[in-house]
């Protein structure tokens, strides 16, 4: 029965007579159940919670869940396919939704037949091995483009790095390319919103993508937008363990986040483009941002001016 | 209570009489505590599962635990330590530790004072603003120097790219360093090992670290050892939603994980160097791993050769 030495040296308490339940002689491991039937429904608390209490070292504690939604290619209201999944939101939630899923939502879908090559694309295309039209929408979506590898441009697209401006053939129809969101935060904010004005609830928003990391085999996820939470926590100026004064930690917790997302999401048929994280603490912030809250220039980065440093 | 009509709705079971404890009247809403009692403990269903079970929209579902450890700097035995924490762990469970934390339980930490500095250093230290005795240790410890900006020297170690050789000086008294740890992978198959033949459980184990990735503001996780499942799901050949193959898609699952991981553990005074996820499912891989499971040669990476095809 889950160790009932350890909850009675927890709680310390003899066992008083009115758990006998009047004159019914109870043994000793069902007088136990009955305990733990009381601390679990009255205090309302969980076995983890149990746990954390018998033992207070579970400093903290949250919860992930992957929401299941159909999949689509026509344009759709965000908020109300989020809401038919029926999820018990509750405040404070984090709900991360795939850049491919609202872009498919905002109607940035584009049918890449119809698309005429200009002279610029097809010779990169021939560069960089890659197919002509699709070279032609990396051209005309990136923002700037740095260089590329056979198969990928490396881009800037909204003050990001960003490998073929973010378009992605995957999980869409053949022939159909899927675009980068127009504007992401205003994405982010608007779902938000709707949470607020609709269900009085105050949900968190993160926009995530995926993306490889220099010298890494395969993909982890990174915020391109975010609502309602201060993105990075600057722990520059304040102590470490041994008082240290730490110098340049800034932890991405958006990026933390939407690793998480994307790392329940999948990559193929699982359709699950919506990941809600339950109580993961963030810092509030109510100012509307955009990516230099989440990004710096790639140009003033540690990898590029490193590699420019030789 | 919980909306008793839900959970009524869900067991569509009319009140049995053997409810009612003999001829005791119990009144409606006590007769829904204890139908509540009944599911949540004998059925072991806690309130989220409840939730899923009525939903069925919730495709999977994981918890993050944060354990508190005291801060170390002497040689410690990373398995007792962690026991020590008298967290629950189930099988599956999936065991994320700062390396960091595996670097000084096997005392890779150093006197930085004692350290003397070679020309290379000190010419090296002045280009990038560093200090000598610092510089002088990461030229030790770097396999291989890319570059560097001010501050921080780009290097490779155990085959990843690693800023400062994985040199830091936070969160251990000042005047000390702490080294990348020594064989993580080995230190990883260790702990693993030693759960599964003290205690019979077969967990998995990731090693995480912090690293900034191009253009972000702010450190996410990486993983530099895994012990016990294969770190990189390949999705390349599998099949997407519509039917399209997909091409380049590998994910990086223990990168992910230790980003979860990173996100927990704080970089201040928080001290809560082992996360545990229960819940997340991965693909067991029971051979012995290196770094080439989880990392490419930096430079055949994308970003790195994009900036050099220029």
């Amino acid at each position: 029965m889950q160790r009932p030495q350890e909850l009675r040296n927890l709680f310390r308490l003899p066992l008083p007579r009115s758990f006998q339940l009047g004159s019914f002689p109870l043994r000793s491991h069902l007088r136990w159940i009955l305990i733990r039937i009381v601390i679990k429904t009255f205090c309302g608390l969980t076995n983890t919670s149990i746990q954390s209490l018998e033992r207070n070292k579970v400093a903290s504690r949250f919860e992930v869940f992957a929401l299941r939604l159909p999949p689509r290619i026509q344009p759709f209201d965000l908020y109300e396919a989020i809401l038919k999944t029926n999820f018990r939101f509750k405040q404070n939630d984090i709900v991360i939704v795939s850049s491919k899923f609202v872009s498919i939502s905002e109607g940035a879908v584009v049918q890449i037949d119809k698309i005429r090559v200009s002279h610029k694309a097809k010779v990169t295309a021939k560069k960089f091995q890659m197919d002509e039209k699709l070279t032609e929408l990396v051209l005309r979506e990136a923002d700037q483009v740095y260089g590329g590898i056979p198969g990928f441009l490396l881009c800037k697209k909204n003050g990001m790095l960003c490998p073929n401006a973010g378009i992605d053939k995957s999980n869409i129809p053949r022939g159909y390319a899927v675009l980068y969101p127009h504007l992401p935060f205003e994405s982010a904010d608007k779902l938000r919103l709707n949470f607020i004005n609709n269900n009085r609830l105050k949900l968190f928003v993160v926009i995530s993508d995926s993306r490889l990391m220099p010298g890494r085999l395969g993909t982890t996820g990174i915020a391109i937008a975010v609502s309602g939470f201060k993105p990075v926590i600057d722990h520059r100026g304040e102590q470490d363990l041994f008082g240290n004064i730490l110098r340049v930690t800034m932890r991405a917790v958006a990026d933390g986040l939407a690793s998480v997302g994307v790392a329940l999401m999948g990559e193929g048929r699982e359709s699950t483009p919506v990941v809600v994280v339950r109580g993961f603490e963030v810092n509030e912030e109510d100012r509307k941002m955009n990516w230099q809250d989440l990004a710096i220039d790639p140009l003033e980065d540690i990898y590029i001016r490193s590699f420019k440093s030789k």
